[in-house]
């Protein structure tokens, strides 16, 4: 993990005019879903795996960088001389502690503009990161735009359909989301039978669904199984360009465990990563997954 | 816990013109606090355990009977023997599984009304609650107008005081809780140096905060310790003749557990358990508690 291979590029040649895609990666297992589509489509990419976030083995699948959190001018030294034209930022990057930072001259000297965009939450990070790298001559984009293929489409994805009252829970959760957006809380919650029993915060999609079994053993929830839907969905007005929701097999997993009806994600705006496994997961559990659409599209 | 015994009424003479106070007493330990306020006013009451749910050493220090969910036709014949002028609803009730429910023949003619209810989330069914019981002769009062000496104060409670980030963070934390009135969720959140780390919805004060601990060990959570404030107020237009928030000790230390700086609660409508305890119990841990106007009360 430590060492900085400065890898060859690819060089198979790639496609277009764009030059080499940057993809800047943190934590979770949805990067890799996203690497290997833009790398399927021909397009060369080159990975710059945040040390302590990124999975080693798939950073190292592709030419690739290691780059600290705060080395924000290393990251566009090597990403020109890559010949990178455009960065996408994917994967988790929890809140790091200070001790993890590595700032180098640029980063610093952006240093106040940092800690202003970390004091507003999430999403202003993540805007004031890519108006700074913007800055630096790349141009940042989403996954959709490299990779619409993982992207949910709308309408039922596997073989079984909600029902009117999974359709109602799903409805009263995307509100629920829309309004907490200018907390920039999560991006989820789980509805049942009309009643929020969960929305997600710092904790993760995973935990969240994890807590639902808990919450029955202690009676706080009384729902059938095959009741209650997971709900995901961007915040209105979230730059869609990164930190969009994503759901995998593990997802579907600890849906299943928590005794959930079935999943809705926001069409268009929401990564299934290994959708063929994601779906037929889910199918083999009778839950149904469907994108849905949430609210206009910024 | 199953007998009925009908105790004599407390007959103490009472205080004044209303009749004696029947409290319907779910699970928790602030039916205690509330309890044994009214009792040290003067004035008679009857406890109305709820099978399952309340504790039986409080129930049967007063005059009391043990009544079923669904036993609304029982509940006020009962009331109506003690005579009973008004009620307090008071404690916990997770939403019971169908097989705890007795239903009592008033109970069944109503309950059209309550499914209607119990769709609606929690503040519909306790109103409709609240409702039919008023349609039997009986006036469902709040704690304040019993008990207002257990109610939060505006204010400092104890000897430390919130910083102004603290107050920043209670400020976000307020209106949030305002933002998800609509959607009848949790009526706590924890916020700290400005970021959403925890909204409550079915999980409860204490599980949320339990969660905090889970977090810092999985990195989700950076912030030192000291940073971070509780906050407990009701949902904008909730009934407070029920389900007001409420701390204790209990809370206190969860809330020490989890590293947070304070505790911020509504002032005027969250009750405080035992608070010579739970002010000193945080004052020990330098831990600020504070009683902040949340919003125009209904």
């Amino acid at each position: 993990m430590q060492r900085d291979r400065a890898s060859a590029a690819g060089s198979d040649g790639a496609a277009a005019a764009p030059g080499a895609l940057a993809i800047i990666c943190g934590g979770g297992t949805f990067p890799a879903a996203v690497a290997d589509a833009v790398a399927k489509s021909g397009r060369r990419l080159v990975m710059f795996g945040l040390r302590n976030w990124a999975d080693a083995a798939l950073i190292e699948r592709y030419p690739h960088h290691w780059i600290a959190i705060g080395q924000l001018g290393r990251f566009l030294r090597l990403a020109h001389e890559e010949q990178c034209s455009e960065v996408l930022l994917i994967g988790t990057l929890m809140r790091p502690s200070l001790s993890a930072v590595r700032l180098d001259w640029r980063t610093l000297c952006l240093l106040p503009r940092i800690v202003r965009a970390f004091r507003g939450g999430d999403d202003h990070l993540l805007s004031a990161v890519a108006r700074m790298i913007e800055a630096g001559g790349l141009r940042v984009i989403g996954v959709e735009q490299v990779a619409a293929e993982i992207m949910a489409p709308l309408g039922v994805l596997g073989s079984v359909q909600p029902t009117e009252r999974d359709r109602s829970d799903i409805a009263r959760a995307l509100a629920l989301i829309a309004a907490m957006g200018p907390f920039d809380v999560g991006q989820a919650a789980i509805v049942a039978d009309n009643h929020v029993l969960a929305v997600e915060a710092a904790e993760g999609t995973d935990n969240m669904l994890l807590r639902i079994g808990e919450m029955r053993r202690q009676r706080r929830v009384v729902n059938a199984a095959g009741v209650g839907v997971l709900v995901k969905a961007p915040k209105p007005g979230q730059d869609r360009r990164f930190d969009l929701p994503s759901i995998g097999t593990r997802t579907v997993e600890n849906a299943i465990a928590a005794g959930l009806a079935g999943i809705a994600v926001a069409a268009g705006s929401t990564i299934v990563a290994d959708p063929g496994e994601t779906i037929a997961c889910a199918d083999r559990a009778r839950m149904f997954v469907v994108g849905v659409a949430a609210g206009a599209p910024q």
